[in-house]
C-alpha cells in the first residue's frame, strides 16, 4: 500500500480506523449475514445504526433538544435552493426576504441560488476589487429589518475564511449557517443558530449525504413549491425515513461519530485543529516564499489556501509533493494557487510532512 | 458468518463478489493510497471510475448515442418533483399537462407529488374498490391532445405489477419511465423512452444514488423554480460533477455492472430472471395455500407480493422463514402479506430454499 497523505477539499481523508472497520463488516454487519448496504432502511438493523448515529452527533455537538437532527439527500448546492424552499414561508410578506453575507465562494453561491425563492439581500460583501480574505466588520453589515432568515458561511472551503464569532442580529432572526467544512472541528452553541447544514464529504463522511440540524419551530415553513423529499417538517416526521436515505453514508458517519468520541469529543479535536492550523500557517509566514492573504483572525484552520512567491513553480511544487505522497495540494481553480485541506482525520503527522516539504522545497 | 438469503425491496442484496471487491478495496484503490470515498471526484482516481460506470450502463443496456446518463441524488420521491420541473417547460401552456397511469403505489405517488407543478392527468387507474393488480388495457386510456410527458412506473416495487410493453403515444409526446426496481434485470428499447430514472437501491448499489437516462432533447426545459443540483442541463453539462455526486454509490454501482457483463449481460439476466420468476410463481400457485392477486400478463419477475390463505399464520410463517435465514420477506405495511424480491443479485439458489420452505410449510 502506497502510504499518503491526501489534502483533498472533499470528498476528503477518513479516519483509518473508521475504513478498517467498515471493511472489516462489508459482507456481514454484526452476524446479520447482510452488509449495511443491503439492509432495508427500516429493519431494526439499520434503525439501530440510525438511532447510534443520530445520538452520538446530538452527544458530539450538544444539539439541543429542540433541535432535530436530519439526514438528507443533495449536498450544500442542494441545500442552496432547499433553504429557501424551507424557510421563505417565515415571511409574511412573499417573495420574503433574506439576508446575506459574502465571505467566499459558497455563501456566494448561496445567496445566488437563493434569489429564485426569496429577496436575497447582498448584507455586506467585498469591497470592490478585493477577493475573499476577511469578514467584513459586523458594524457595516447592512441588516433587513424583516428578514425570514440571514444566512452565512461559517467556513469557507475555497477561500480559507472561517468565522471566529456568532454574528449578533436584530430580533429574533433565525441564523442560517452553512458548516460544510468545519462541523465537528471546533465547538459550537447549536443554540445561536436556527439551521445549521453540512455535506458530509468533508468531515463526516462520503459524499452524498447531507446534515441538517434545525430549530422546531422552523419546520412546517416550506413553500408550496417544496419538493417532498426535501420539505424538512417531511422529513423530520419520517425520522429521516420518508425516502430512503443515504443508508450506508449514515453508517459511515455513525463510525465517524464513535471515532470523534474516542479522540475526546470536539473539544479535544479543537485544540488538535488550533495546534495543526499553527503549525502549518506558521511555515506559511516564515519568510516570503509562500503567501496565505487571509486576514489573521479569520484565517481557516481547516482549509488553508496559499500561493509560492514565484508561481512558475507551481508544477515543480506539485510533483515534489506528489512524489512524498502528499495529494491534492493544487488549488481550486477558481482561485488558483496551492490549499491544504486539514480535516479532524488528517493527522499531525501529515501536516508535519507538508511543512517539512514546504521547507526543503523554499531551501530554508 | 450467518447464511441468509435477503429478500428485501431495497435497499436490497448486492452481488457477493462486489462486496468483497470493496471489502478489499477500502483502504487503497489500486494503489492509490487512497479508499474510494477519500477521492476528490475531479481527480484523476475517481475520474476514471465514473467514466468506467457510465460507460458500461450505456453498454448493458445500449442506451443511444443522443441520451445522457446522469448520476444524481435525492432517490425516485425526489425524482418525483425533479422530473416535472425539468420537463414541465416543454409545454407552450403553463401549468403543463402530464398524463399519468396508475398501476401501484409509486405511480400514484409520482402523480400526486407532480401536481404541485403541473396539471396532472389521470389518464389511466384502477377500477373503483379494485386494488393494482393489473394494467388498465392501453384502449381505455385517456391520454391527453398536448401533454408535456406521458409517466408510467414500469414495475411497481410494492404492488408486484410490470409492464410487458411499452406504451403507444401520439405523436412525439414522451414517456417517462420510473424503473427503479426492475432497470437491468430485463432488456429494454432505451430509444421508445424520453427518460429512464431509477433509484439505484434496488438492482444497481446503495441508497443514495439516482440514475437519469435522458434524451438530449429533453434537456433545457427547466422550470426556473427547479434547483440548480437537480436540473438535468446543468448537471448534463457538468457531467455528474456540478455538485459533488455520492461518489461511493458510483463506485458501487459500476463494480456491480461489471458483475453484470461477467454474467452474461442484460439478456443473460433476464433469462435467469424468467426462470426465477416462474420458480416462485409455480410454488405460489400449486393450490390455494398461497395467493399472488396480480394479473398472469403483468406479474413482475422482480418483486412477487404473495398472501397467506390463512392470515393467522403470518407470524408464525415469517418466523421459520426467518429461522432458515429467509430474510425480509414481510410485505409493505400499505398491503400486508408477503413479499419476495428477488432481484438480479438473488441467486436461484435463494429462490429455491424459499421454494422449499414454500411447500414445507404448506405441508406438501
Amino acid at each position: 500500500m502506497t502510504h499518503v497523505y491526501n489534502f483533498s477539499a472533499g470528498p476528503a481523508v477518513l479516519p483509518r480506523e473508521v475504513l478498517e472497520q467498515a471493511a472489516a463488516e462489508m459482507l456481514d454487519w454484526h452476524g446479520s449475514g447482510m452488509s449495511v448496504m443491503e439492509m432495508s432502511h427500516r429493519g431494526p438493523e439499520f434503525i439501530s445504526i440510525y438511532e447510534d448515529a443520530v445520538r452520538n452527533l446530538r452527544d458530539l455537538l450538544g444539539v439541543p433538544a429542540n433541535y432535530k437532527i436530519l439526514f438528507l439527500q443533495g449536498g450544500g448546492i442542494g441545500e442552496n435552493a432547499i433553504v429557501p424552499l424551507n424557510l421563505a414561508g417565515l415571511s409574511m410578506a412573499q417573495p420574503a426576504t433574506v439576508d446575506f453575507v459574502r465571505t467566499g465562494s459558497w455563501s456566494t453561491k448561496s445567496f445566488q441560488e437563493a434569489a429564485r425563492y426569496v429577496q436575497a439581500n447582498l448584507a455586506a460583501g467585498p469591497r470592490a476589487g478585493e477577493g475573499y480574505t476577511s469578514i467584513p466588520p459586523q458594524e457595516s453589515w447592512q441588516l433587513s429589518k424583516d428578514a425570514a432568515y440571514l444566512h452565512i458561511c461559517t467556513n469557507e472551503t475555497i477561500d480559507g475564511v472561517e468565522f471566529n464569532f456568532v454574528p449578533t442580529v436584530q430580533g429574533d432572526t433565525p441564523i442560517v449557517a452553512d458548516m460544510s467544512s468545519h462541523i465537528l472541528s471546533r465547538r459550537v452553541d447549536v443554540s445561536k443558530y436556527g439551521v445549521i447544514f453540512a455535506g458530509a464529504q468533508k468531515n463526516i463522511g462520503p459524499a452524498g449525504l447531507t446534515i441538517v440540524i434545525v430549530r422546531e419551530d422552523l419546520l412546517g415553513h416550506a413553500l408550496p413549491i417544496c419538493p417532498s423529499a426535501f420539505d424538512w417538517k417531511i422529513v423530520a416526521d419520517h425520522d429521516s425515513m420518508y425516502n430512503t436515505p443515504p443508508t450506508y453514508g449514515i453508517y459511515i458517519a455513525g463510525l465517524t461519530f464513535q471515532w470523534l468520541q474516542k479522540q475526546g469529543g470536539v473539544a479535544a479535536m479543537e485544540q488538535r485543529n488550533i495546534e495543526k492550523a499553527r503549525l502549518l500557517y506558521d511555515a506559511l509566514d516564515a519568510d516570503d516564499f509562500y503567501q496565505n492573504r487571509v486576514a489573521p483572525d479569520c484565517r481557516s484552520r481547516m482549509n488553508i489556501p496559499f500561493f509560492l512567491r514565484d508561481e512558475s513553480l507551481n508544477d515543480k511544487f506539485l510533483a515534489g509533493a506528489k512524489a512524498r505522497g502528499l495529494l491534492q495540494l493544487k488549488g481550486h481553480k477558481s482561485v488558483g494557487g496551492m490549499r491544504a485541506s486539514i480535516y479532524n482525520a488528517m493527522p499531525i503527522e501529515g501536516v508535519q510532512a507538508l511543512v517539512d516539504y514546504l521547507n526543503e522545497f523554499a531551501g530554508r
